[in-house]
């Protein structure tokens, strides 16, 4: 595996690379191991030769994992101003807090491993002045022996190496925004990132502490981050005023195949500050929401956390309900409406928004990205050149070995990344007038397929219908629109769509009344 | 939640119950036991209070378990002409083999659990006349301690009982039938079943072989029926000549969430010959099809079972792929398109097809079910009266008490049962003239959608579109027509619209071209 991701990179990135300014920074890390993971005894025990050892694909992509060498001007007045930043990144709230995605196709273009420069930032607030000779962390709550453990006996630890895609529970919201405004800011398809994590077993900190299986009084593990990170206190909640919090369940905290970390290394170094530095939580197949950076707290409860982000953040309400509604009736405390795992979701980044492609070209190869939850393998990447009546299978080539393949069967193993896709199409098809739009879809190993059309809700989150691309036939060749450009920036299909209609918005969904894919009544 | 389920009877069911015929029998019954189902020390280890213990709720609805008093004039001269049916079951492949499922508002009367004799059946030859003193089944393979079972003693291990959907993935296939002809026949939104399952955790039996964890040798379990059940013979397959088998991975068998069980009881009484007799795999949130019935053997592994069956049976491959394709190209034997748990899918029951909706009346509750694939709840039960423009949420007033709720988190807990759901609607709505269709959709906990469209595939298996009902206007009230009707008898708003297709088929999709749902182009 290790050399299928080496081949991977080189195939569809390292040229790339080669070819971008990347600051180079030489860090110290510990050579982190993998052989004693499994070792406790807990639920399904195994050997550790039954995952892949990534530790040394995760070293040698120690280069994705530097820093920008200096602060961003824009950061300057600001109370990041000591954190380094890639200046190509799109910033979506303004100049603070950060919250950024990568251009898809720069992204893309790394390959399956993302550098961490390039990886989804979601900051609440500044970015906590964290020390790693000075950070601790409390495993607390229902246990029957609490500890704070510091960062080098941490690192000195069993941990494990592998890379997982983090995901925002937004990515693709901006679309949303354009149906309706939601409460949450107007990511792109990019806010994602798929590197290498290194980190210590949550189950394993949990077996220190005495916990070795969920009971009474020990269901859920809540985690926090540092105090005062947020503007709002809110005193009496979990993590304490001012934390982002939340919790998951025991269960996933103790299965060996959940491969839920406590992190502080990515690719092979230590975290970035905008990562979560010294050290995160990682949920593989979770929404972002649940991975708490600047680890202060894992505490051990009989309930969910009641930190006030637990409740008030990363639920999918059905339409109807808006946020006053919400307010009003109690629909952030239904437990139904709760989100973890992701849903299929996926993206086209090439060609690009903007682009045209040739007119006298042969082929066109159309390339993208695809994912799911709760470790689904993604089974089909498909493309339709006419609205959705027949779908042209993509080539999946490349993703990862599967964690957990070697020990449990081939439809339970566990798929934690993004996989890129490609198809080789005739220009021909996209100059053809009758090609006005070009969809794409995946889906996964359980039947789960993205919508044809848009569900607004109003977090705006999960959003995930077929990605489609819109093609306007001009001289030079085909001209390519995507839905919208992340952020404020305006542009897309989308966004064209809903200036023309008398509130701004496309209420209903994705193509606008009068559209040729809006559905008609008879009479 | 024995109180609960009563209740769900009596407010769903029982008064329909009331006014049909059903045949009584005795049976002689064993009192099962529920008290030491996980204790065993094997993975989540927990105590049996953790669950809601079934069996007295089982017990008292043993009258949903009798069979009809008589054999149906129709299986007379068939060699199933000992088996006593219930004669509204609607036959799909002719008399022989015996493929069925009740019409849908009969099952939904009887409400949350549904009578064995309304049960789905799928056969695949006459049934096997198994007898409970002399049927045994091996426990083989790569176990330390292989073992031979008979029924006496199978009834005597502990055992656990518990509601559970049995679905066929077949399930709504004629619709995929009429956008075009796939390999299977026409089931319609009525292959499933709802009751109680009592019987031995499969974990427990591979316990008793020696196996607690899965390893070397031991990654999957193959179930086989008894020989000569199928008209082929393959005899170098697993199960041996005419033997149905297939086989699920070690890690789903030992996980006592996963409540796999193999079962003699449904209902309370010894099972029904159509429905295994004497005993049969229940495998809750899979499809039926692997569900083996009259077990003859369970068979530890390091492959997947090579019964020609599993290979040749319950995939969904891509649209593209014919049946003569996938066998040229060997679609059968990629491991991507194999299907186990089932996707979120229902369907509506109220109002059945070719009802009318008195126009003087001032509301009509619309009802129907829906359900999700391993373990995952069903949080939204949603109809949309202009054509998925909005949506109505409906009252999910039906549900199981989760399995493992008090182990699992409320994310984590098993919901292996179907949920009724109830809309009251203003009656003027479906006599408005824009009320053309009226559509259902379900979404589960990990916000998986049923598709606005059906996507054919060669097996027309997991077929889970939006169900649309269309409305016409009369001056009586508002006329329902459902999709289609199950089997081969003719009805239904997409066999009217196939009809007008030159081939007799939708090969798009479900609107046919040029009808309002159908997608335009611009030119």
């Amino acid at each position: 595996m290790v050399a299928n991701i080496a081949a991977a990179v080189v195939a569809a990135g390292a040229g790339a690379v080669a070819h971008k300014v990347l600051a180079r920074k030489d860090g110290t890390t510990r050579a982190s191991s993998a052989d004693d993971v499994a070792v406790d005894g807990v639920a399904f025990a195994t050997d550790p030769s039954q995952n892949v050892d990534h530790a040394d694909a995760a070293k040698k992509v120690k280069y994705l994992a530097q820093m920008w060498p200096e602060v961003d001007a824009r950061d300057m007045k600001t109370p990041d101003d000591w954190v380094k930043r890639h200046p190509e990144l799109i910033r979506l709230t303004g100049k603070h807090p950060f919250n950024v995605e990568a251009p898809l196709p720069l992204l893309y273009d790394y390959g399956f491993i993302s550098p961490v420069n390039l990886h989804i930032v979601r900051n609440h607030g500044a970015v906590p002045r964290c020390e790693w000779d000075t950070h601790t962390f409390d495993v607390c709550g229902n246990v029957p022996k609490p500890f704070t453990i510091g960062m080098d006996e941490l690192a000195a630890m069993p941990s494990d190496t592998f890379p997982c895609l983090v995901v925002c529970a937004g990515n693709r919201r901006k679309e949303q925004n354009l149906i309706k405004s939601s409460i949450g800011f107007s990511w792109g398809p990019c806010a994602i990132g798929n590197t290498y994590w290194t980190g210590v077993p949550l189950r394993v900190l949990l077996n220190r502490a005495g916990i070795y299986k969920p009971g009474p009084g020990a269901r859920y593990v809540c985690l926090s981050g540092p105090q005062n990170e947020l503007p709002k206190d809110y005193p009496d909640q979990d993590g304490g005023p001012g934390s982002y919090g939340t919790s998951i369940d025991m269960e996933t905290a103790l299965d060996p195949t959940c491969d839920v970390i406590v992190a502080y290394e990515q690719n092979g170094e230590k975290l970035h500050p905008d990562h979560g530095f010294p050290v995160r939580v990682i949920i593989p197949g979770y929404i972002g929401g649940r991975m708490i950076k600047f680890l202060k707290e894992i505490k051990v409860t009989d309930r969910e956390s009641n930190n006030f982000y637990h409740f008030n953040d990363n639920r999918v309400l059905p339409p109807p309900v808006d946020a006053e509604r919400a307010t009003e009736e109690g629909w952030w405390f239904k437990p139904e409406f709760i989100i973890n795992q992701l849903n299929i979701n996926g993206a086209v980044a090439y060609p690009a928004h903007d682009e045209v492609i040739p007119a006298a070209s042969k082929t066109y190869t159309f390339k993208g990205y695809a994912y799911s939850g709760g470790g689904r393998k993604v089974i089909r990447a498909e493309l339709s050149f006419d609205q959705g009546l027949s779908w042209k299978l993509a080539d999946i080539n490349v993703r990862e070995e599967p964690r957990w393949a070697n020990f449990c069967s081939g439809d339970k193993a566990r798929h934690w990344c993004w996989c890129m896709w490609t198809l080789d199409v005739p220009t021909e098809w996209l100059m053809d007038k009758d090609c006005v739009e070009v969809c794409f879809r995946a889906v996964d190993q359980s039947m789960n397929k993205m919508d044809e059309r848009p569900t607004w809700n109003v977090m705006g989150m999960l959003n995930n219908p077929w990605y489609r691309i819109r093609i306007e036939h001009t001289p030079a060749g085909a001209r390519v629109e995507h839905p919208c450009v992340a952020g404020p920036t305006p542009g897309g299909w989308m966004q064209k769509m809903a200036a023309k209609e008398p509130t701004g918005e496309l209420l209903w969904g994705w193509g606008g009344s009068g559209t040729p894919a809006a559905p008609k009544r008879e009479s």
